[in-house]
């Protein structure tokens, strides 16, 4: 097969750095590889594949010249991008929230529900971050018995906010520990050594978007429209990798024991489970790591049909660039590419 | 009214420091105050109500010429000191879990269930630093609207661990920053900018003892021995505030409108509600404060009879040192020193 040629927008960015990296690590059959950014980066250098690529200008020329746009830039730029790839023949996943709801769009998780793709027009939707890691767990356990209620309490990084957030936060950290004065930028407050209850905007209804997405996604992904589902999104101080307190209410009562087995035999899953040498998942851990780590499962002492756990993924892979990889595998292997299918 | 001779044991601890502050800002009717802790400080000078005071041991003779202990030290030091002050007379307020749930002892938010109070037998201990600001907001919801079911998951912040664990936070903030190597000493694992799903030791059940503590506690405190309450407790980067995502099930339904209203009338509660202008409970504006911070209150979506909330409080305070000088102060209005009511 030859290589497919893939255009990355928002390559400069903390997702399009990861996603250039797991393109390499995984061996991904690339053909030319296009990077794009926002104009204050075009001509900018960067390593891809062990070349050096100039950054471009996401032309329609240069969409018509490549087979899979990865777009990893915000929703603004990927409904602008999105279409116009489609119309140029390439087929477009993307990050952003843009088109996960539209019903026309697939949203994926490949291990999750990759038979979504066969129904594609175009665009594939790379789940929230914080969704990715929670349908992993959820599917397998809802395949055995029904699950009826989640609550899920989030501890998310600040690399889903982006590279500036990153630095910020490093910046800011540095600024308390000096008690210098700081001065939020990325955040309407302190992230340095707090937490925040605000990811994205709020909705009348007193959710955060954030956390509305993980409703909505994850009954998209589950294809359970009725799954009743709550979130607390919440920023906590720290780089990369998101966590996660679920609380999961079943049809019927289920072991910590068959949890750990099932979620031990879920490819994409590990389980890091053993208290007694104080083994859990945790962020620094996950990151870098393609597994969604759980742990600390145990009965729900206020449920009896209720199983309490804990997991951590790193955000920018799961939760966006390896998922969005995979996505693309996942369409090369079924031959679900829009420009492959025109050359058939 | 004679002052009250107050000992305090652990005086050069992060809870101890607070404690003489507060007491001093709240004019507390001290007569004389002694100062103890563990050898390696005895000598050492502090300041108390304005006077430079040495710290002592805390012998027999000591604890004989004092009217009220409080001791925030570790539980084994009130296994030790508890039962030695009520044989010199003294009246004891213990910050820590050792006689918790002992049948005999108080267990006390004085808001909450001041009453317990009249049946002490000399020692009356203060509630776990995220049990005190749960039980201040269900209190008033449940004498209103039966609860059935509270999840939460904490963000507790290392103060809670002590001085020595937000010494640890610090230099190892810095190290992360500069890149340096860390050695984890308070922690099983680096604490900067990660968080762990580990507070105390692990019960047989996969809890951890802070999560059965908030059980426990939240029961006995409410009168409730059959609600049904679960948690995952997490320590995050923070240095003073604990903050709780809060899940409540009701037997009826309740509007965010009438939480909010009963919240904002129930003393030691404020209510931070405006997510159109980002205002919301955060530690770093609990920190230095006496109140408990809710915001974040919705209907929940998973539950037309649920309410989610969010609360943030500074556990070095509401959480430990304010609720100790709360008890001791309706100790004193009720009359119910031992001291006093042997000179009566």
């Amino acid at each position: 097969m030859a290589g497919c040629n893939i255009a990355v927008i928002g390559a400069t960015g903390a997702v399009g750095t990861v996603f250039l990296n797991i393109l390499e690590d995984r061996a991904f059959p690339t053909g030319d590889i296009r990077l794009c950014a926002s104009e204050r980066s075009w001509g900018k250098k960067l390593i891809a594949m062990g070349k050096e690529l100039s950054v471009e200008e996401a032309t329609p020329m240069l969409l018509s010249e490549v087979d899979l746009v990865f777009v990893c830039a915000g929703s603004d730029i990927s409904l602008e991008i999105g279409p116009l790839a489609v119309e140029q023949g390439a087929t477009v996943v993307d990050k952003s929230s843009a088109f996960r709801m539209d019903p026309n769009v697939p949203l994926v998780v490949p291990e999750v529900n990759g038979d979504d793709l066969e129904q594609h027009n175009g665009i594939v939707s790379v789940p929230n971050c914080s969704t990715a890691p929670l349908v992993m767990v959820l599917k397998p356990l809802n395949a055995v018995n029904p699950v009826e209620r989640v609550i899920v309490d989030t501890y998310q990084s600040v690399s889903g906010t982006g590279a500036a957030a990153m630095d910020e936060l490093r910046v800011q950290s540095g600024q308390v520990l000096e008690s210098s004065r700081i001065t939020p930028k990325e955040y309407p407050h302190q992230i340095a050594f707090n937490v925040l209850p605000h990811i994205e905007s709020f909705h009348d209804n007193g959710y955060t978007n954030e956390e509305m997405k993980m409703v909505w996604e994850t009954r998209k992904i589950l294809h359970e429209p009725n799954l009743q589902i709550s979130a607390t999104c919440v920023r906590v101080p720290v780089m990369v990798g998101h966590s996660e307190a679920v609380h999961i209410d079943f049809e019927e009562s289920i072991s910590p024991g068959e949890v750990r087995q099932i979620l031990s035999d879920t490819p994409g899953v590990t389980v890091v489970d053993d208290p007694a040498t104080n083994k859990y998942p945790m962020p620094i851990d996950a990151e870098g790591q393609d597994d969604v780590f759980v742990g600390r499962i145990r009965q729900d002492v206020s449920n009896p049909k209720g199983i309490a756990m804990w997991l951590a993924t790193d955000n920018l892979r799961k939760g966006a660039a390896l998922n969005g990889i995979q996505i693309a595998e996942e369409l090369l292997r079924r031959e679900l590419l829009l420009r492959t299918a025109r050359r058939n």
